[in-house]
């Protein structure tokens, strides 16, 4: 049987050892190609490369297995994987991470992790976007390769709906502490920002981005609840974000002229 | 009665046409606040400012407005205006635009103008992206100025659902030949991707986004539909990208030890 062709990215870049542990169990599963950033492109949502040119430069970094570094954001690599390097090829899967933090909840729409994920899927490919909640280097994988065997191996199997993708999200304890699988809704939660405010060397004041996560919804059936009581959590995500609830409410409205 | 509080934005810049016939109408309906990128933001999607710090600088662009151009993105741009411009202060309204060019289908998830607007629903500001069908930096902003008013007089007296977001795309018409406002879904459509490659002085390889936008759901119901047939189209929007339908297929799934 031929083998399975998937894509394998992050925003995390080439070098993270979350991307590593990612292409080790799914070189089992099929013939795999990475295509990666160059540099890391946390908190890069969907952005695309419009203004300036891109690079892509094969590197020897998975022994055996063809990878590329690209100078874009991970949807950008997406692009690239799908429209330069297999061109001509179909891709069966595309996997996005394992990225070092949370992607749960709100946290997708910021992701360059999930947006890799989310692009592919907008080109039909089956696509799943795997995170740990532990945002060190040095991270503990060993739980989380069990789940992207689980994962992976079912989507290759089962196939997904077209234009459906998987956030996948696995709680920083051991794998005999996971108490299972969840299949959830994304959490309402929200961003509390605060900006360090100080003055740079040149006498000019500036404003670094911070703040704290805010769990409003904790309700048994989304992400943030499982993964805080030992589960991991899959929410079934799409690219419709139209509010068909919200659609009868401006019915009537007729611009003044 | 007190005067809302509306907060502008876009991400073509401060000096953008669009931006100025936005803040022509709005500053008639309420108290005005612009904050906008210093450089072109399209197509940066949900990207947020974390590794690099930011600036705000107090430009006089509109008479008698209060405007700031920031070094980030759309999205820091309205985490700014929240955290440290309006920090004490309750904002109404937000409004993103006009945009030059298209937002239609899923154009939504890599804009940087609407990205902008679920910001500020994601922080419970209702808010609306405007975009004119028209690249152009010389477009005519007349019959979108009808359409800006008449939507947000709308939203400013009758409010939305929290944590919608109205997605308003007007036709390149004049205003005579709009036939009315449709309340739509977002289409399925997808950019076909092509690559210009070419070698830059130093002989290096390089690779620049192009593409061309397919149709593929035309369906009467459609926010392109409705363009294509003379209609300003607006889809309610939200950040709950759940794929309610496809939660049941994946239960039961157990994770390999």
């Amino acid at each position: 049987m031929k083998k399975p062709l998937i894509l394998v990215t992050n925003d995390d870049g080439m070098f993270a050892p979350g991307i590593k542990a990612l292409v080790e169990v799914v070189r089992k599963l099929g013939e795999v190609i990475v295509i990666a950033p160059n540099t890391p492109q946390s908190g890069k949502g969907h952005a695309i490369t419009i203004h300036e040119p891109l690079r892509l430069h094969k590197v020897d970094v998975f022994e055996g297995i063809e990878a590329y570094e690209c100078s874009g954001t991970p949807v950008d690599c997406v692009k690239l994987a799908k429209s330069v390097v297999l061109k001509d090829r179909s891709i069966d899967l595309c996997v996005s991470g394992i990225n070092h933090g949370s992607n749960a909840s709100i946290n997708i729409i910021y992701s360059g992790t999930m947006s890799a994920a989310m692009e592919a899927s907008l080109e039909g490919i089956d696509s799943i976007g795997f995170s740990l909640l532990d945002f060190s280097f040095e991270a503990d994988f060993e739980a989380s390769k069990s789940v992207v065997k689980t994962v992976v191996s079912y989507i290759l199997k089962n196939g997904m709906q077209k234009g459906n993708l998987l956030n996948v999200n696995i709680p920083k304890i051991p794998l005999a502490a996971i108490k299972g699988i969840k299949i959830c809704k994304q959490a309402e939660a929200r961003w509390t920002e605060e900006f360090a405010e100080a003055i740079d060397p040149r006498g000019e004041k500036y404003y670094w981005l911070t703040g704290k996560f805010d769990n409003e919804g904790d309700e048994e059936n989304t992400d943030i609840w499982a993964l805080q009581n030992g589960y991991v959590s899959i929410v079934p995500s799409s690219h419709d974000l139209t509010n068909y609830s919200a659609i009868d409410e401006l019915k009537g409205l007729e611009v003044e002229r």
